[in-house]
């Protein structure tokens, strides 16, 4: 039995293994950068592990995978990278880490990069189990359909053996209990348990899972612990990973109302990983949130809404048919609706900006009221400029605001009007043509047409 | 045993105790004035006991409640309102409608603001048994899982208890027949019953599902009726909220299936109650409908549509990306196309909007054609005005009609223009600017630019 | 025993009846005719039988009914219609195809045009089993629940009869193997099968079900093949259109994600028939493809956008908000944004048309930047016309171009500016207003309010 320590004192690494093909993917991208939530496979796992309280990372990747490797130092700086030359099975892959196995941590948990839906909570358990003694603990799960998994046969609270699938006998095969794969191994044996393990079998490859007999053999303990279904699935193909995005979502939407959100029909929003709602914020069906937005106290998001890297003061209400892109930040009760687009922009408190409007690069001053159909033409094909409006002013619908230009405070932009200077406040712009009419024009112009275009 | 008269003879008050809490809702507002398909949970359970005949509502309520009460009101306004001042169990609850009940009406009928989907037949169900000589008679439902329920222990027909799961044996544990908490009370014994009502237990409250127990010790009759367990669920947090909704959303998507109109994608189609699809009327995938809509046979409701308050004449199109606000009205075979807003607004007969625009406090007439990107400029920040187009009339696009302002029938207003005067019938106005064109321009402007950008 | 030939070089005529009522659907519409996917239940049937190898195709119309018949020739114009005169059941009406069946098939497969989601495969099946000595092979299925369906009554390999619900008795009802209605009869006997089947019941009506037990009488095979319930399920009324509609989504999005698409939530993407995803695709929620849509390789659709009879190139992005209509044609790495509608435009390599614009009858060169607000005035209400804009051509933000006009190569359009004659190549023009300022018009405008409309 191994000496112990309790579990709070034990230094944990954990492996991450992301050097898997993802043939089954059909992608040009590696399997463990396709994203759930708006964020990769990967990140999920390296964020899940450290939020565990694992004290190092190793990630195992293939060959020539800079991507993947910095993609996991995106999420952790820290992250140490291990390259998997050659394909020779899981235990394989896990003993390229070896620099970092022969640092004596207390706690190796092993985990898949492809398996992106385990709690932190999760990984804490597996680390308990070693800190009561066993050598290894293997993740298991109760399978609504065990055909094809390998089975976990546990007797007397003992993990006796991992059976495959195709070597169990009737018996065997009527156990639910399957294994996950993610295992967590005792750090002081482990890498003597690794290299331990042969590749005796049709394959020739290293198994993890032999880790169990391994353990056994030498008289040491072994236990399963036992995860939702649904923590455990892994990612092979994009219908599993639209799988795992809908639990992600589930989650995600059961924690927003838990909070005091109300999702009308959540099943029809989308949530980002780091999506902040209020109390008392209403969203109506079909939403989607991008990463990066936070909306406060009783804000109303209206249907067909798409939000990203945005902030919504308490009050204040978007869409329907709004869009708010990286920058756009909206006051107490601002209003932007339907048909509208601010990116870049400071919405004053009680502004109002109601319909087929676009504001970029642009600041709107508090109880400013925009009209339908402006637009701040921020880019002259080089630059991006700026449009500021000032506190209450009053832009007529259908206006150009050709940045960089300044509307005063309370000023006037009339209806249809090209503004290309500044107005001071206070003062009425007018920019546009003058109306002429040509009485019954509309007669002859009819009469001029070739006749079946008439009928 | 009670005298009896016959159910249709029998007067009836419902009681809906609408003074709960909802701590978990997490939520300034009261949890019964959340709402599910457009209306408060309360008005749910109002309109359902008044559609079940019931002669008098009473409601109760927490202290200083005018919210709750208002709500009420503006449901029925004939409603009772009374006052729950402590909050010591529901039998006590019930005892704060003690004037109402004493009355003496033949049947009471217990039911609880926050259960808001109980279908009126089965309060007449309810209300049937004690026309037929129940003393008291709960609601029940089978529950898939029953862990934590109380349990309706029945023999010979009568509903000997109501145990609750705490108190229950193993035996007792497999009933999976449980209580719904709603009660239909013999009204000419009711007060009298509820009265013998103690409160010797745990949590020395008073509670309704004594009136069981207290009946029995009487010699009196108990029956329980059994009610689907999706029409007696409770909302206590915004997650059953949440189901609430998509119960009614599929009784609501059911009932315009059943009625003739097509929903391509049911589950993506969000109805109000009030909401009137007529037959032949085709519902793309995700579309919401707010309250107050009516469309007429044969029209066709594209996808990412959004309507409230609006009529849709038969044979009409909507969207894809149409959107129409209160006011909205549109005559028959009208078009409303992608990015089009419509307020307070007269659609004539084959009149077309097809794109980018808005339309508010306006008439169209009949066969008229708006260009993309019209814009009636409706508000001078101080007051709204009207636009009027003629029959036959043709816009031009990205044109600003500033209101007040007429355009006559088949007048034509050319495209880019500001019209600030009435255009007389038959007519062309223009208000634009004259082009001008200054050659090489570009060169040289590419020319000024930092190299950089230019890159 | 039938005389048999190869599967492979058996004929095969199918029968679809298409001539029932559809009350239930109340519609003005056959109930054939109603639409999943985009294309009629009858253009689902007749397809899948042709795609099964189909000879020759029989469709039994009711009488009058041009229209169902006009569509099974859309579908393939060899079809031949016959017609069914009166109701008398379904082998009454397969015996309408008697023409067809007298020319001395191998096979003949009955089906109906109700029953949209039989595979080719399913159907090829039915034959092998006449291929393998069957006089009659009727389809079934496993019922979820079997109550109300004819039970299939096998014995040692051999279908001994069909026995309808009501005549079953209590073992025959335990029986969850269940008739779908559809069978393949061998072609030579069919004739005089069919013609030996009586209406010696309540509704004096002339079923096919009958043919198995006129089959066994004289002695010959019968056999039952089975196929998933979700097949087999017919259409009678709404509320199974759109259970029908979401089977084949289902379908149609399995193999889209199989094929190498990202959905990143499937539920919330309809598709149709000839949707084509490439390799890389990136589908974000809430997208909508109608009918005639190619994305090619890596393109990313963002969420709600709206496809029909498009193209998107390699690495194209359409929305969020995004409606590409008929013979919209986005070249490599163009960006569609939000709020613009494009028609009948060819979009070059690389160019923008990110904002609240529309693009109708229109070419776009490559890298070109169409501003927000920009409309093509393509229609002058009788006729359609071109506007063609030049590579790296800059369009300021809302403009009209009021077709037919071209924009040269490199040439800038100002902001606010209506273009109505030609603008050569790498020119600047402008065509708007020029700006008056009226210093402290507000103030006044203000004064002038009535006091109400100021608060």
């Amino acid at each position: 039995m191994t000496e112990t320590r309790p579990a709070a004192a034990r230094r944990c690494l954990a492996v991450i293994l992301a050097a898997g093909g993802g043939v089954r993917m059909k992608s040009e991208v590696p399997k463990v950068l396709h994203a759930i939530g708006g964020r990769s496979l990967l990140w999920h796992v390296v964020s899940a592990v450290r939020d565990s309280g694992a004290d190092a990372v190793a990630v195992v990747v293939g060959p020539d995978r800079d991507d993947v490797a910095a993609e996991a130092r995106r999420v952790d700086p820290q992250v140490r990278i291990h390259v998997q030359r050659e394909r020779l099975g899981t235990a394989h892959a896990v003993l390229a880490a070896r620099d970092s196995l022969a640092e004596g941590f207390d706690d190796v948990l092993v985990v898949f990069a492809d398996t992106p839906l385990v709690m932190p909570e999760t990984f804490r358990r597996m680390r308990e189990a070693l800190a009561r003694g066993a050598a290894v603990a293997p993740l298991a799960f109760e399978a609504a359909d065990p055909t094809g998994y390998g089975r976990m046969l546990v007797r007397d609270g003992q993990l006796v053996a991992i059976r495959e699938h195709k070597d169990a006998d009737e018996a065997e095969r009527r156990v639910r209990l399957c294994n996950a794969g993610l295992m967590a191994l005792d750090g002081k044996g482990a890498l003597e348990l690794l290299e331990g393990i042969g590749n005796a079998n049709a394959q020739r490859e290293y198994y993890l899972t032999d880790a169990v007999e391994e353990a056994r053999r030498r008289g040491l303990s072994a236990v399963a612990l036992v995860a939702p279904e649904s923590e455990v699935m892994g990612v092979n193909d994009r219908v599993q990973l639209a799988q795992a995005e809908a639990i992600l979502q589930g989650r995600l939407r059961t924690a927003a109302m838990r909070g005091g959100a109300t999702l009308v029909a959540p099943e029809t929003v989308f949530l980002s990983v780091d999506t902040r709602l209020g109390r008392d914020v209403l969203v109506e069906p079909h939403v989607v949130f991008g990463p990066g937005v936070t909306v406060d106290d009783g804000a109303v998001i209206h249907s067909f809404s798409h939000l990203e890297g945005a902030h919504v003061g308490p009050g204040a209400t978007v869409g329907p048919f709004g869009r708010l892109r990286p920058g756009a930040d909206l006051g107490p009760k601002a209003k932007i609706g339907n048909f509208v687009e601010v990116k870049s922009a400071q919405i004053g408190a009680g502004a109002k900006v109601s319909h087929l409007t676009y504001l970029g690069d642009a600041s709107v001053g508090a109880n400013a009221n925009i009209g339908a159909g402006t637009i701040t033409c921020n880019y002259d094909g080089f630059r991006k400029f700026r449009t500021e409006i000032g506190d209450n002013a009053f832009i007529g619908s259908n206006s150009a605001l050709v940045a960089p230009v300044r509307v005063g405070a309370g000023a006037f932009v009339g209806s249809g009007s090209v503004i290309t200077d500044d107005v001071p406040a206070d003062a009425l712009a007018l920019g546009r043509g003058r109306q002429v009419v040509k009485e019954g024009w509309a007669v002859s112009f009819r009469e001029r047409q070739p006749k079946k275009a008439r009928d």
